[in-house]
């Protein structure tokens, strides 16, 4: 079984790691990395001598070898050279968020769809051991019915050029929420403020009504003094905690939470009584996500198959930012979705 | 000097604090303890014997020898009670919030004034050896112009059955960051959920916007599982972080941010730097806020002078829930205050 | 039934917090809190208005309505104190640790024995929830064949005149351990070092060993920056760790450890193994443990009974306690128990 | 100027490290690779291509244009390998601990003297901006005189066929502590225990006297459920302490204390106040220290200078890793160096 050639464009901060990671992707070979800026081919070039190094991206296109091309240039380039990609019948797969509008994503996946190629958007998360333990506990019921979702992101730096912290950092968790939740929010309000000079927003709280009594917030944040990745998931049996930045307990379960009953004497008043009980936190493997994204993006295109983090998911990603976006432009304007 | 005769009036949760208090409190004598509940008299009667334990409030308003009245009761009472005490001629400190309408609060402000006579609301938090470092740090220009706040205040419990989360956890924060900035936010949004069979918000999100790109962030909730208590105060020179539940390093200040320089080639690209300084946690005497706020009370009554937490501020902070609640009923409908 | 009548002796640091359990006890009075200092019984007097202030020992010694007395002065007292009670047929429950000497130790114990009264130390730790289960998990063999004990419980102060930091922290530790392994360590060794210009050790380390491969290790420390209490539990199953200072997760248990397998290849090499496994963290009630240990006594004295702290655990700690003296003096010197 | 042309030996663990620094190493060519384990070579040729791979160390030592060698084998290797390396006239850079014997490490250190060749060790802790900012400190009195060092260093596995933990994990401990006191400690005792079914220790700890009232005590384990990586250093004026898991805040100076006074009434007491101050943690760089360590030894090849971790630093540490064993075989006996 010939193995599947991919080509990587962009090598800045994200790339090295999609190379390497493809790099050591059974049934795949890192055929070609691509970028304009002939520093950064040469540090590729260094470090992964059997990769062929091109400025030319045209040429990556039509090369018939070349099976997949993964996108990890500035997100305003996303739309264009995935485009371009899937036209040329390339699989494509796109570093977060898909793109910057919601008609471009919408393209991408009709195309995608249209061609009948594997459209696969970078939400790297959703392959994390964590997640897919978050995933499981809600899926299998232990949790029961949700009841807020807390998510926080936030750390000094770095500020992005083309794009607010929203779009920078938010994709992560909401794709982690839209994971779970399997559906996207009724509504949403955001508010941002910008400090540095620019119009980028460096700092924003997105709040999603999923309905039934379903909320959900997010603080991202790039101006943070401490760097801080959590999510709270509150549920009506138990409730959990999935802390990125600690090593040995990312997922802790608490088996707490509140009792209503029915009180007999006042009928108008809620009996409710507090469970206090233990503390749970499952062992997790100890993988990179990305080695399993990359493996299962191959795995994709050899038997035709959906990824986890398809365009869809990406689609639904962009709506909620380009909602977010428009709702801090109206000062937290609500918008229905 | 003879003494600042005191009653307290509720012997629930908080009273009990007030009497131990002001049973300390040079320069006042603890006198009379309220309740209409004769198990919680006896237990007040039993921990304090030489305090007078009463049913009666109109025997408390009518006794000439009681100076001033603290009220402990639920929210619902104290506009009543307060009234009744100011008219009847005695300085008032009520339990925050103040009022359940900004109405009442506005009467209760007007009235003191009137009567010459002291209003102060116990938000205990304001005397606390945290927020007045954090007080002189945000004066003193240490931290800079303010970029963000970012508040949080969630654990189990307690449901309140007269007021919901915002009204019950979120006063404290409020008043915190209200004697930081010293003026109201120009509007605010807000998002609450409700989980446990009434109408009660249980979860709860306020998004202040106080202009020149400062907002503050409120996240208050009954049903998280772990406790958290902290305020993030992010400014353009250093940031600091408040957190209540540590014992020893309660305020810290880092000196971590940005610096945003002009790019003398590209006109319209800022070049952003980080600063990534020292982090420094400056020593608090240990001491219990209560105590110093019934000694401000009581200096207070006997100078004819202002409170720090005045009545004006309780007015501020009634402002503030009354619009949060109205923004949470018109589902995060913007409030201009 | 007429309630047990208690003398508390010495209204210090620690006496308060017998005298308000004892007030709090079903079955017994709290009647006579005795002190030579009358500053501290004019305290107690104010807090206490019901229980009678004596500075006279003889007196309560000769009180036929005084049962029991609780003696909770200075170390160096307490032999004597705990004599004359005993001789006067006091049933006697003593601060920790039980003596200064051996001697004295085996000396009360006999008494007691003779004299058919209960004899009793204040091992408070014994009767607290985190202690219990850990009991627990060990006598049910959660925990396996236990490897190995390190004990840290150290802080800033507080500087003891007549003791040094073994005999002032080291039995809270000690007592626990001894209770979880129910004997004797077979030999010891303990370091210390003093810097305070007297010849009173405020750091010291002790070495115990068990036999079978059971080691355990105290840290205790009178001039640590922070303060930190925990106790590791390794096991050869699973291991757990206790923090004192942790609020709601006090005793965490990791199913980790090795696996020690044959290997066929090479005779004389072993397998090793490891497993990673869950972290569990059981519920735990509030309770105050002097709560539970006063009740104890006050059911020991009914019931005739031996208490769990009884005055055998407090000589076994003053013997340790004693040996570790030794071995200092003799620079680390082995000392066989 | 050419580049000093750097062999590795063992790619095994750590290897791999050693080899990526050299190749980023300014003045420094990596040049050759060398191992038994033609799977090893075959790793390396992978990920470093232009790196000459080969099994042949003999023909190592006789390439005249290899000037170091850095050997990264197992310990029992180490002088064997070294030795030869001198004799061959080559600079050479071993793995911590330098030897298993003191009178190998001994013979290396003459050989190296007596050729005028540079012989280092492996101590990269002394080379990480946490170690040098503590040196920094202790060096300018910022801490006073030193009153105890607490050390710990655990976590579970791995397992080492041919040294115990003492020699595993103590290295990195004690080269720092000898780094910041700079001389030998005058006596040790040691305690250690096995479980695994060999005689090799997996629990061991360490007590160093260092005279003048400073004592050091090393805790160093391989079954421990958690992972520790501590220094406390309490000093006379402040305290500090290291903790190298945390990512932002690896020193924190804790400005906090012990005054002694004299107390004119009672000749015989002393008065001990405490001063409780700031805490404070300096902003360190991000660096990798085995970066600097290899410039460290690049330089030291050129100028003919001595590095800070040479071999009188790698001998002392042999010496007391042999103390430390010697004293566990008898029970914790005091060994005088």
């Amino acid at each position: 079984m010939n193995p599947i050639e991919i080509a990587v464009v962009g090598y800045g901060y994200w790339g090295p790691n999609l190379v390497r990671n493809f790099h050591e992707t059974e049934g795949a070979r890192m055929a070609v990395c691509c970028d304009l800026d002939p520093q950064r081919l040469a540090r590729a070039h260094r470090r992964f001598p059997g990769v062929e190094c091109t400025s030319d991206y045209d040429a990556v296109l039509r090369n018939p070898a070349i099976a997949a091309v993964a996108i990890a240039t500035p997100v305003s380039a996303h739309f264009a050279m995935a485009r371009r990609a899937l036209e040329a019948g390339k699989h494509v797969l796109v570093e977060k968020p898909l793109t910057m509008r919601v008609d471009h994503a919408e393209e991408l996946v009709a195309l995608a769809e249209q061609k009948g190629l594997v459209l696969m958007v970078d939400h790297v998360f959703l392959y994390s051991p964590a997640v897919r333990k978050m995933k499981e506990l809600v899926e299998t019921g232990h949790l029961g019915r949700l009841f807020f979702i807390d998510s926080v992101r936030i750390n000094l730096g770095l500020f992005q050029h083309d794009v607010n912290v929203v779009w920078d950092l938010a994709p992560h968790d909401l794709s982690i929420v839209d994971h779970l939740i399997g559906r996207l929010p009724k509504s949403l309000s955001a508010f941002g403020a910008t400090h540095a000079g620019s119009d980028i927003e460096d700092v924003a709280y997105l709040n999603l009504d999923y309905g039934d009594g379903l909320i959900a917030n997010f603080h991202v944040n790039w101006l943070s003094p401490v760097k801080v990745r959590h999510i709270i998931v509150g549920g009506s049996k138990q409730s959990l905690i999935y802390n990125d930045l600690e090593t040995s307990e990312k997922v802790k379960v608490y088996n707490r939470g509140i009792d209503v009953g029915a009180d007999s004497d006042k009928k108008h008043q809620l009996l409710i009584s507090y469970r206090a009980g233990d503390v749970w936190s499952p062992n997790l493997p100890q993988e990179e996500p990305l080695n399993r994204l990359a493996a299962d993006f191959v795995r994709c295109i050899r038997e035709g198959s959906r990824p986890l983090a398809d365009g869809s998911s990406g689609l639904r990603i962009v709506r909620i930012l380009d909602a977010a976006q428009r709702s801090i432009k109206a000062q937290g304007g609500r918008i229905v979705l």
